[in-house]
């Protein structure tokens, strides 16, 4: 006895990252339903061995969906996370429609797992860029304390979704005439301007408010004091996208205010904690890269060092697949923690159809 | 009556583009001699539309020479540099070899031209980014204070050498094997392992210290206290090579202590100051990019903004070409000064046979 699923956003780059990780993960899942807009629907998807056509997104299809993945874009998100919640499905939405919303539980699963159990049917996944970081942060502030974090990020084109890969790879091609080459995605597709992202580094991710900052670099500092449950924690962030496929790399600088704290002992709190692999040798040239974290689940960090300033300060180099951890996997992780606390909408708190171990792991 | 000069290292990417400028600016040279190693000597180089051997750089070559820049190698410099002073000539040393010795100013005229009153003969250009990130910080120094900087770079494979700009261009077509991609250089051509820079981005710039920064990282703090003159500045860095052919960019974060900085004053700061072009308009998508910056001398500033929870401080991006401002042309505006205040050696404190004007550009 599984449940039934509905993805919805099946076509894009995330959804079809959920597709595949529920597969390799055996969630129990009895019934996937590929949903998408009506442009996309009529395309079909391979999954678990079978051809499926991707459904029209319309209210009607959530009827008997136990859980809803969300990733076609805020605007879908707030036409029909609210249509599913009433026809009894948990929706985990990885759009930022509800992230800052207070009855909206935002959850990495490695962090504040524990607010699942007060969700009203809609749960929302983190921005990409917070998730890794706030992976990163939660083993250090339980061990030593946070009071302050300034992050720079080096963030991959994937998070601007596939059309933006293939706009990276057609100009990466021309080196030589790299200046002038086409640009017709990014920084952002709705904007009046766009630069080529290939040979070059654009400070720009998401659209400006009025204050400089850009809506990307907001995410990262309203989301990691909601998911951290530390509103007066001093967090300050810039975002740059950068000529990367897939990966999004963070310089973080964080103050724990506690001169106890020494490499050694923060590096053991990562190595540690469930989700992190520490890459941290320097004289052995070993470090986390982009590049090398993609396709895989876990949070890389490396490059462990103290400010020569200020004790219990410290730099720390976080990369993780942004379409992974960063999107689909964290997507589902929160949906087998519901599953293992019992926490999917309409079950009892003894989770009657738990099909997963205490480690939020499905077991077969 | 102009100088005789010296370039050593003529061939490369440094030495060209000194050779370049040297011309582009009427620089006051009656002689140019373009020196190199053996291997390189007898290239033929073009200069003012005349054809130049190169020689071999050997002791003897710097007689006669009044000024000589030097951009071969740290090795290079530590055995020929005193060698050229002890003939008569004014070095400016383009390598880290002499920047951290207390005898030997470094300097970035815009900041600490004065210095160069008590120069012996030696002369350091600072490292690349740390160039450009004091070149922008002065300005807010001098009128609000400053008391901390922390810094991430974005540094292009132009600052490895003209090598790795070929190795970025051939990985760089093959986006779709890019973890595959052959890799003999970056990032540290003598290290033991070498990692593919197309599509990555690799927190590793030069080796590594026993404390887990690397050697520039340390560039950028010890050469930031002593231009700045403040041995105190609490700075800290992380330095991150990047694929972008040329042009460093800079995401820096500094704390003015004072609470009466805003970012109006502060932008007003810098649009005043020599050197700097502000392009800071986030509404209509205007800030410094890499790719845009490449063959232009300024240092370009934007994305300016005020931390949301510390009074008196800011985020500013901070992107220049970093063979120019970071090299070659610095090293030239620091020539330009030596005439201009009568410090070339040798010269008598009125110098006679001065050929600059007061703001240390060339008069035909």
């Amino acid at each position: 006895m599984g449940y039934t699923v509905a993805i919805v956003g099946a076509t894009g780059a995330v959804g079809r990252t959920i597709a595949g990780k529920l597969e390799e993960r055996n969630f129990p899942a009895d019934k996937v339903k590929f949903l998408a807009s009506a442009r996309s629907a009529g395309t079909k998807v391979q999954f678990r061995g079978e051809e499926h056509t991707v459904l029209e997104a319309v209210p009607d299809q959530f009827d008997g969906v136990d859980i809803a993945f969300f990733s076609a874009g805020g605007n879908v998100s707030k036409a029909l996370a609210h249509e599913a919640v009433r026809r009894g499905a948990t929706v985990i939405d990885n759009t930022s429609a509800f992230r800052m919303d207070p009855d909206t539980p935002l959850v990495v699963p490695e962090v504040n797992r524990d607010v699942l159990q007060h969700h009203k049917g809609l749960i929302a996944n983190p921005n990409c860029s917070t998730i890794q970081m706030v992976c990163a942060l939660e083993p250090i502030r339980k061990k030593f304390g946070l009071e302050r974090v300034i992050v720079s990020t080096y963030q991959a084109v994937s998070g601007a979704g596939a059309e933006a890969i293939g706009e990276l790879g057609r100009q990466g091609t021309d080196m030589e005439g790299r200046a002038q080459s086409d640009a017709a995605l990014l920084p952002v597709k709705a904007g009046s301007k766009h630069y080529p992202i290939a040979y070059n580094a654009i400070p720009q991710i998401d659209s400006f408010g009025e204050d400089g900052y850009t809506l990307e670099e907001w995410k990262m500092i309203n989301e990691t004091k909601k998911i951290m449950g530390m509103p007066d924690l001093r967090v300050s962030a810039t975002c740059v996208r950068l000529p990367v496929v897939t990966g999004h790399s963070e310089s973080v600088y964080f103050e724990t205010g506690n001169p106890e704290a020494d490499t050694e002992s923060v590096r053991a709190a990562l190595a540690g904690a469930d989700g992190i692999t520490v890459m941290d040798d320097p004289e052995a040239q070993i470090y986390p890269m982009p590049l090398f974290a993609e396709g895989k689940d876990d949070v890389f960090t490396g490059r462990l060092r103290k400010d020569p300033d200020v004790p219990g300060a410290f730099h720390l180099w976080v990369v993780s697949d942004n379409l992974l951890k960063g999107a689909a996997l964290n997507s589902i992780q929160i949906a087998e923690a519901l599953i293992a606390d019992g926490a999917v909408k309409g079950e009892g708190a003894d989770g009657t159809r738990q099909h997963i171990n205490g480690d939020g792991h499905a077991i077969r």
